[in-house]
């Protein structure tokens, strides 16, 4: 596998480009398209939050066929909570859409994030098509990367290539995250497009299994939205022998997906809303993985631990707390505790001020590991997460106004 | 029922003081002790977090006797994930407390709140103990509270009276609460002291009723602490007629502890840390109490909702992906929004600008309501809870250092 530059982003028979269409006040960039110049296969991963955007309870429906040729995303505005009118508007999109590019209205996906319980402006998002369909391009990854940010700072792109069934296959994504970032997806969008010759069921197994050990493992604020989605394409333009059930050739596009997926979702973390520090999680020694990752996600949803974070202090009393709250089985005499390679916590004690001293160095760091080891088995589970700052609350305070 | 003003806090047959030990380092107070001048019947209510501090330990022991004389608490050390040294530092305060008391060791409860995984500093301890006993007075509840804050802005008191057995009885309370307050407690003390004649097991039913309808139904920011109690003493000095089963006084009597658990439980949350605004959060139409109260947690827990509060800010697309995330039965076309009087959402549809300008005349206001119909059912639940605001994160960045 090579790790390509994301500056050099191109998949071949895709096309992309974003622009600003007016949804957003400001001359920030909120409309994107992505086209695959011949039928894709599709598979999709969508909120499991029971309030769910126009454009989640269409794109679930338009999945079942495992086909399609372009998604239509905008920023700025969710289409979530706006009834009948809001799905009416989200087919009325895909219409557009397929309309300006020539493809049928089935085989566009539709995709929206923004301020939930607004009506999207559509003779705005109609002229808006058909200035980003005239200007598509085989490199307008970026572009299209910035037109589905909401309080993203940078555009989040990854690519990697492969060889697969004797081709060069290439496989890709774009995501936005920031804010409501929470397993089982959250206000987080991530197409991921490939020129891989895949067959749809295989398609949507892995992007589940990629999803799991990714998306469904971070967390910026323990908020799950009402519109996330993952949404991959592969269109075969590589030309490679379709990879058989459980073959190496498999194995390898998993890895692909996987690298580009944790890729996206790291970068998703680490530009979570006012973050300051990017904090890899382990808990092992758990009892099985279901506990690990609860004690984990216990740990890393803590608003106290967070703060703690951001305030560069080894509080680790917290961490135990959380984790004695978090309803697995765990013991504190047997607990230990790391920050960086500065044994905090041994059998549930603390280790003393050189301990602390060495554990403060580390949390000035704006990357470093906490190990938290339970001693009662052999699972463990592995968590991204952020502190959280001033700036969450700000961001938060002021969003819609 | 009559509620005295705080000032003129006095209970028959018991005495409180708290003053500064030492233990914090600044000139607060930090020790605080209860004392009744004769048995009295007590009851409890503990953390219900795996990771359980000294105190908590040894009072869970020590309750099942149903009986006590003192109460000795102090902040600024949690003496929690302290082992052995801890649970032996927690035995020997409530010993020497004892000594100075001149009652038995198994009679003396003990409280602490503060920093975790620190050991108490006992020789400070001692001279503390035996200086507030010295000093205690029947009138010296108002020291007694301000001796167990820790981040509280305010102390909390509460006295109501009632004629029950024929005799005026005094029903008392002071609480500590601020940070990590969440159901099932949270660091949160509550010193219940009354001067009713009432057995202990009905004091414990009581107790137990009257925090699932207070402490139990509040929250600031989601997180339970180690070190959490409430302790109701009865001494009997009111020499009332012992309430019978099912009978009108013990009516009476529980009206009267809701009275004094709920007024602290507010507080509590009204003094959250950096709170600007108290909220009173209903949901009604739920399909079952437990989904009500599911429900409303979820809305009252989310760092998006707390923060928009914060902000003033009506976004109540945040409280509707809340409300779809916490797994209770919930239909969005079904569902309506008011904060105050202003009816913000109807089926689940924005009601316009009007009634987002009324809404947010509502959200300046330092204290509000905020109502959810689900429309799926008759079962309603009422949360306490406060915005999280810029001091939130600042008071627990700093919390240790």
């Amino acid at each position: 596998m090579r790790i390509l530059d994301a500056r050099s982003f191109s998949v071949p028979g895709f096309k992309a480009w974003g622009i600003h269409s007016g949804i957003k006040k400001n001359e920030k960039k909120d409309l994107a398209i992505i086209y695959s110049d011949r039928e894709a296969a599709v598979a999709g991963v969508f909120t499991k939050n029971r309030v769910k955007a126009a454009c989640v309870l269409l794109n679930s429906a338009k999945v079942k066929s495992g086909k399609g040729r372009a998604i239509i995303a905008n920023s700025g505005c969710a289409n979530a909570c706006t009834g009948k009118r809001g799905l009416g508007d989200a087919r009325a999109t895909a219409e557009i859409a397929a309309g300006e590019l020539g493809v049928k209205p089935d085989s566009v996906y539709v995709a929206s994030t923004g301020v939930i319980g607004e009506f999207l402006p559509m003779p705005k998002i109609a002229t808006g098509i058909a200035t980003a369909v005239g200007l598509l391009s085989t490199s307008g990854w970026e572009q299209a990367a910035e037109a589905i940010m909401t309080t993203d700072i940078y555009p989040k792109l990854s690519i990697v290539q492969e060889e697969i069934g004797g081709k060069t296959v290439t496989i890709a994504g774009i995501a936005k995250g920031s804010g409501m970032i929470h397993p089982n997806l959250a206000t987080m969008l991530c197409f991921i497009v490939t020129d891989a010759n895949i067959s749809s069921p295989m398609l949507k197994k892995a992007l589940l299994a990629s999803t799991e050990r990714s998306f469904n493992n971070i967390t910026v604020d323990g908020d799950t939205s009402t519109n996330d989605m993952i949404l991959c394409m592969a269109n075969g333009a590589a030309g490679n022998r379709r990879p058989g059930t459980a073959s190496k050739d498999l194995r390898k596009f998993q890895a692909c997906l996987d690298t580009v997926t944790l890729s996206l979702a790291k970068r998703v973390v680490r530009d979570g809303e006012g973050a300051t520090k990017f904090v890899e999680l382990v808990v092992r020694g758990a009892k099985n993985p279901v506990e690990a990752k609860r004690a984990a996600m216990a740990v890393a949803k803590s608003s106290l631990v967070k703060t703690a974070l951001f305030g560069e202090d080894a509080n680790w009393g917290r961490i135990m707390a959380a984790l004695g709250n978090s309803g697995v089985e765990m013991d504190e005499a047997r607990t230990d505790i790391y920050i960086g390679k500065a044994k905090l916590v041994e059998k549930g004690l603390g280790q003393g001020k050189a301990a602390d001293r060495d554990a403060s160095l580390v949390l000035k760091q704006r990357e470093f590991q906490i190990i938290i080891d339970l001693h009662k088995g052999k699972a463990s589970s592995t968590i991204w997460t952020c502190d959280m700052s001033y700036e969450y609350v700000k961001i938060n305070a002021a969003y819609r106004s």
